[in-house]
């Protein structure tokens, strides 16, 4: 990023740049955008980001909302009938009893990343992560001067850590684990009784799990989803408005913690945050009414659609899909057989046949050239569309 | 805020919860809602926030956005137009050029102040501030696993540093000051020639300034608001929507930085914010338009008439306000004619006059139980009212 003609900076600044990266798909997401300004065509599978917006009713509370003039400081923790209605919603979906003090709703869950890491961890202290993991993870990490320790998680365990793996990598410094079910960048849900064997190693060790449930609404298999918090109060669990919500710039998320943190949490998030954005707390209150949940899951159909195209789709284009995904929109492709670097390819197939995907060096160290992640919130049109032009591609010798 | 009878947390918790302290004023607030809730009657001159909500245009523009669908994820400095009609702002009102890409879009100015810490901030790194000063200052200086040094700035320098307070405190560890003006609690600006001496004093030492500007277009003196950005471009100004252009709620604010640094703030911002609010963005490049300006600045005149009523009121109750406020919507008033520190005075003033105040400890710790935040965010009448109940109060014996 500082290329050496820029000036210096005027004054010192601080060690974590050195270890905080900027996303390497942002910069591939902008050559996009100006191979579009120039009149090409890019089907875009790289932002995580659903092609869907907010349903009607949740549009039409955030015009109320406005015009109510509710748009004001909220208390740090949320507005208390939001903290309710996600209350209910585990109650209802999950049959969890949630009280609603131990949420907190956040400015996107990258907002209760920041909380949990600033709750947590102290300068030196190392937190446990699959490689691949969503990189704010680690960065966010880094910001706090902590450190990570990735563990590699290959699609032999679909991509999770297991309890062997919390074991062989604990060390002295070594506070909890982050994990993510389903998982970005892989799409895969990691399995009930390893998650409960995880859990039971991490308390072992009195360690913390920070658990991602961001696309835990979005999966795909026979079974309901469930929800971490189930296994036990102690389970900090983040979760976004962004994804089954489909409210991503809207930037709201949340955050459930064990109640004996919960005034820890708030004075971190008034001082932090002062509040999540009001409006879009008063607007997401409609996302959990009928006819909202409804459109959610006509949209979670859709989803799992295009999983089932995509899959087989890419496997025919010669990509390795070892494991299969169950959740999120997300497919983590092996790219081996084409015999270049992942970040290459995606290079190429951006710029000869205009479909834009995330390399693995964004989520990762391990075998990271060999893997792309591919991102199906995008029409099953779009999607075909795609497949034939990497198709073209790949076929010219 | 740990009762003893709560069980204690599930595995360890960072020591920077040792010295991140809750707001007094929201334990305050919370018994003023309680009060209300009972059916008495509370005058808010507590909570930082205009009584004003967003104009006309700005709500229109919010409504177009959302039906525009343009609610996704922004780039993570910002929206293109916005940057630029903030640079407009400050060509068009200051006479400074500043380029769009220096210019930061963040979630709230406390979004940019986190951003200002992270960028420049390591584990036991040292910055200067005033005492009085706003505490989220200090407190996401310890978020960061930095330490605050209050410098003690009475009304004799209007709560403001100066250079010989730089140099005087400058030591091995100290990075740089944080700065603002007007001033969150005491409503004093800087003289531009004081500010200039401690630039210099900065730059002398390698050392950054990060000036809050959160308040600098409501001020109401004779002259012009200035930026400190004419004073060179490696200050580092934070900025915010919530204030002069009333959008508390909306989570809205900005910063602009040396453009060497450009890069390096960018990928932090990606990285902790993903972006701002995409819908707020939209809305408050109406904030810039002539209709929107024309009543920003009836309001600052609006502003202007409360101060000059409440300030002469205050000095009539027995409160001291040695220096006079010219900015902001905050006086700094002294209490030692009560003989009562300034935290009981506010708990009675509460509870016997239904006035909220926020007494001087959650701005610092020289003198703080002298000392009194008033708020003047309310309309003459209420202030009026405010007034006659703190009188009566007082006249007790």
């Amino acid at each position: 990023m500082n290329a050496p003609a820029r000036p210096g900076p005027p004054y010192p600044t601080a060690a974590r740049l050195g270890v905080i990266e900027p996303f390497h798909a942002m910069a591939l997401f902008r050559r996009a955008v100006a191979r579009e300004a120039a009149g090409r065509s890019v089907i875009h599978m790289s932002l995580g980001e659903p092609d869907f917006g907010a349903p009607p009713a949740v549009v039409a509370a955030l015009d109320a909302a406005i015009r109510a003039g509710q748009a004001g400081y909220t208390p740090a923790c949320g507005i208390t009938p939001l903290r309710e209605a996600i209350a209910a919603h585990y109650a209802r979906v999950h049959g969890v009893d949630v009280a609603p003090q131990r949420i907190v709703v956040t400015a996107g869950a990258t907002g209760a990343l920041q909380l949990a890491c600033a709750l947590l961890l102290d300068p030196g202290s190392e937190v446990l992560m699959p490689d691949p993991t969503y990189p704010c993870n680690r960065h966010i990490v880094s910001a706090f001067n902590a450190t990570t320790t990735l563990i590699p998680a290959g699609p032999e365990k679909r991509f999770q850590l297991d309890a062997a793996d919390i074991a062989a990598h604990w060390g002295p410094r070594t506070r909890g684990a982050m994990l993510a079910s389903p998982s970005n960048p892989t799409g895969t849900t990691i399995a009930p009784a390893q998650l409960q064997a995880v859990l039971d190693a991490l308390r072992a060790r009195s360690g913390f799990l920070v658990f991602d449930e961001i696309y835990n609404e979005l999966t795909y298999g026979a079974e309901k989803p469930r929800t971490a918090l189930a296994l036990g109060d102690d389970v900090i669990v983040l979760n976004s408005f962004s994804k089954y919500f489909c409210m991503t710039g809207w930037r709201l998320g949340w955050m459930v913690v064990p109640e004996a943190l919960a005034a820890d949490v708030e004075k971190l998030a008034m001082n932090l945050f002062i509040c999540p954005p009001a409006t879009a707390q008063h607007a997401a209150l409609a996302c959990f009414a009928p006819e909202s949940i409804g459109i959610y899951e006509q949209r979670r159909a859709e989803f799992a659609r295009r999983r089932d195209f995509i899959v087989p789709a890419l496997r025919e284009l010669g990509f390795g899909v070892p494991t299969e995904p169950d959740g999120a929109f997300y497919v983590y492709a092996d790219c081996a057989r084409f015999g270049v670097p992942s970040e290459q390819l995606a290079d190429r197939l951006l710029d000869e046949a205009g479909v834009c995907l995330v390399p693995g060096i964004d989520f990762g160290v391990q075998d990271a050239q060999r893997w792309m992640r591919v991102t199906y919130s995008t029409s099953l049109e779009r999607l075909h569309e795609a497949v034939e032009r990497m198709r073209r591609y790949l076929a010219t010798p």
